[in-house]
């Protein structure tokens, strides 16, 4: 990558996501209050670095010692969380200066978003932060996060895990939905932000700053409008080269690029104009939050696809059909099988099978590896879709029966289970000597299978709909396509 | 309903679903086997019907005395489920005549699916149950269940729970796969069965049956081809006016239609010609399983919309924005609030609500049941959509913090726990007064919130995401049109 135009961004921003010592100015022991949230959040996270409660009122909160300003704290402060009423801000902020503060994260909503008025007092605590030197994040945003770190401000969300994948909200509340979505997948995360009403920082630097992470394998955003459009579409031009950036950019309509202003004063910008740009500087733009965490997920696993052709694999007639309408409709191709395909699938299937593509193996699920590993290694074809193909369950669904084979049955069981784990490396060593991605979908054994777990450890997941799995694929495609023409 | 030109359908059907015996014909305790997911399944759902396995070579199966013949069995048997190779089928198919026995399903493949040979045994079998005036489900199927009567043939699908729901599929694996989803989504079913091949039993027959079954609301159902397409445009279009019939009708490209003809011999047909005329009988047809499944659930317990125009209400902008785009993308409306409904919010919300359709409560969720109650009672609303705006959840999130204070926290949350769950039941109230669907998304308390759980129990569903439900809302508002117009 050329040189940045802003050299200090990631020491800067090193003080937003891993500061020594954090000050909540307006945390309370008031459940529903934002200073709660985020100071109950900072202390689940059980980091070593030092958190400090900052109210006018409380001598402790949730049982640490507060202070009633920041100035009265004994030690350094690298960054402050701001969760106190609008016209308060300015004055917290110059008591910050004078602290020292490094980076400051403005809970605060009222600003720039309500009006002429908010955006004088916006413009005012910008001035005073420009002063001294300090970076923000905000205000009107609901915090952030760095799992690597242990760094956690944005309340209300649990169950957080680490992972590659870093996430960038222009919306608090949908970046919050976000983050509940991607737990509910098993997507892990690096870091996140949400970044209001973006007063000094913007979305085009936390890209920046995200592309040097070490931590972060793919970005993932949600975009209501970019400040700096030019920045932004040169800056991704660079970095989806070797790392993906996938967004939602909403707007797409004029009624809710209305309600985007009203929202964080946003602009949206003409919606193909914005489509046109993301396309050309290989961003993948996609319209669902599920979606951007299916990306995201195969773009951490999967080999690059070099053309469109995919073989199906199905444990059943329907799911083929479903498979190859999706893919077609998307633009990708389904083509014959080669001869000798058909000749190495015949060896193992019973003769009922398709002999074409879609395979339905027609019932005889346990040949499925042997089937996806031909598929891979044919050379008519750029990927492999399977659907309900994999995940025996290793519990005995008779097991409350109480009959007397009972024991003989769980010994086949855990056979089959043992056998179908066995098959898995061999597997996961095809998809990288081939170079094609192998996308699963729907297995209704899920978690309670072994092998799939197995995968899943790997970065191959199932996702659970043949559509959405080649949803998937399609885009896995498109940005292959992307950098061999880049 | 005019009277049905099939007089004998339901009495022929009870058999199928409500048989006072059964005996599975194959039936085998080693797992994998059909025979061993079809009797085990009969096994597990403990009913009070006779349950007879018969096996050439077992003395018993699953602990149950087995015979070596159907004609073996001591008492009657009103239902055979048939799992034994194809050439014997046909042998089997005239022992169950000779037995009197009233239906058969037929679990083997292996026939119409194949080819001419395969087509010929089919036949044979037909003629057969024919003569003997046996009506039979299948072959190439998975089986079926009804939850009132406590039968289920369907192997490897487990935790259905019964509901008003039914299902008719075309392919057994998608069927077992939309079992799947349906389970997860907490979908409640009355009864299920895969068609196979309809040698015998057409997806008219059922549908026709299952619109006079006082068990089910909704008739959904997985559609690859019709046998009688004449005969299924007449009956929905009567079907409809009382009970919604939701359908994927697959097959939309040329390229999935080929995989179909093999997989059940169904020709797909034009499938613009079936989209117009699916739409003039009111049929909803549907791309995806989930969408299927959360049109089902709206359809139980949500007024028919009388118009397209939507309030718009959330607990952040961000969603709103993505509401907005979800809604006028699918051609509904989000019309400006009129005068008087401004008042009525700005009286509880403070000043820096949206003032606007969508309505942001920008971050004051206790007053959501005010706002939406406004919204449904407004004259240019004809729905309300709610995003990230109900569910507290009734767990403490510090609780593990171990504080001083713990005790007054978690009295402070049981209180706006309570205070939420108290105001249930007004909202539904006025759902139904003004006659206006209320369609809800995300939440991320999910089952964690007592007043999710109230909703839930009243068929007022909370949808993942802002864009599901807007669907949702979408197909509601066509249908309340189509009703309206017929």
């Amino acid at each position: 990558m050329p040189p940045s135009d802003h050299p200090d961004l990631v020491p800067q921003l090193k003080s937003v996501f891993d500061p020594g010592s954090v000050a909540v100015i307006g945390a309370s022991s008031v459940p529903g209050k934002w200073g709660f949230g985020v100071f109950s959040r900072l202390l689940l996270s059980r980091s070593e670095r030092h958190l400090y409660p900052v109210n006018r009122q409380a001598g402790e909160v949730l049982g640490v010692k507060a202070y009633p300003d920041i100035n009265a704290i004994p030690g350094p402060v690298e960054l402050a969380v701001i969760a106190v009423p609008p016209p308060a801000v300015p004055q917290v902020m110059r008591d910050c200066a004078r602290k020292g503060v490094k980076a400051v994260v403005i809970i605060t909503a009222g600003f720039g978003e309500t009006g002429d008025e908010g955006k004088r007092l916006e413009n005012e605590v910008l001035a005073i932060a420009r002063d001294a030197g300090i970076r923000f994040v905000g205000p009107n945003c609901m915090g952030h996060f760095s799992t690597a770190t242990r760094l956690f401000t944005v309340g209300g969300v649990e169950g957080i895990h680490a992972g590659p994948i870093a996430c960038v909200s222009q919306s608090g509340n949908f970046g919050g939905y976000m983050l509940n979505r991607g737990n509910e997948m098993g997507v892990g995360f690096s870091k996140f932000v949400s970044t209001g009403n973006e007063a000094d920082l913007h979305f085009e630097d936390y890209v920046e700053y995200l592309a040097a992470d070490d931590q972060t394998k793919v970005i993932t955003g949600y975009v209501e409008g970019l400040r700096e459009p030019r920045r932004f579409f040169s800056l991704a031009r660079e970095v989806t080269r070797h790392k993906p950036i996938v967004l939602i950019k909403v707007g797409r309509t004029s009624e809710g690029a209305k309600a985007a202003w009203s929202h964080t004063a946003a602009l949206s910008g003409e919606d193909a104009v914005y489509d046109a740009a993301l396309r050309q500087c290989g961003v993948i733009r996609v319209d669902e939050v599920d979606e951007m965490f299916d990306v995201a997920i195969a773009l951490i696993g999967q080999p690059r696809p070099k053309g469109r052709r995919v073989g199906i694999l199905t444990g059943g007639g329907g799911f083929g059909v479903v498979a190859t309408d999706a893919c077609v409709k998307l633009g990708l191709e389904v083509p014959p099988l080669l001869p000798q395909t058909v000749e190495t699938l015949n060896s193992r299937l019973p003769e009922r099978w398709s002999h074409a593509n879609p395979v339905d193996m027609a019932g005889v699920n346990d040949i499925s590896y042997f089937c996806m590993g031909t598929l891979l290694k044919a050379e008519n074809l750029d990927a492999v879709l399977g659907v309900s193909c994999v995940g025996y369950p290793a519990d005995v669904a008779v097991d409350d029966l109480q009959l007397p084979g009972i024991e003989e049955i769980r010994r086949q069981v855990e056979f089959m289970v043992k056998g179908e784990v066995g098959l898995v490396d061999g597997l996961l060593e095809r998809v990288q000597r081939y170079g094609k991605p192998l996308i699963l979908a729907h297995s209704p054994a899920g978690d309670r299978s072994p092998a799939l777990r197995k995968l899943k450890e790997n970065n191959v997941f199932v996702y659970p709909s043949p559509e959405r799995a080649a949803r998937v694929l399609s885009r896995l495609v498109h940005y292959g396509e992307y950098l061999a023409g880049d």
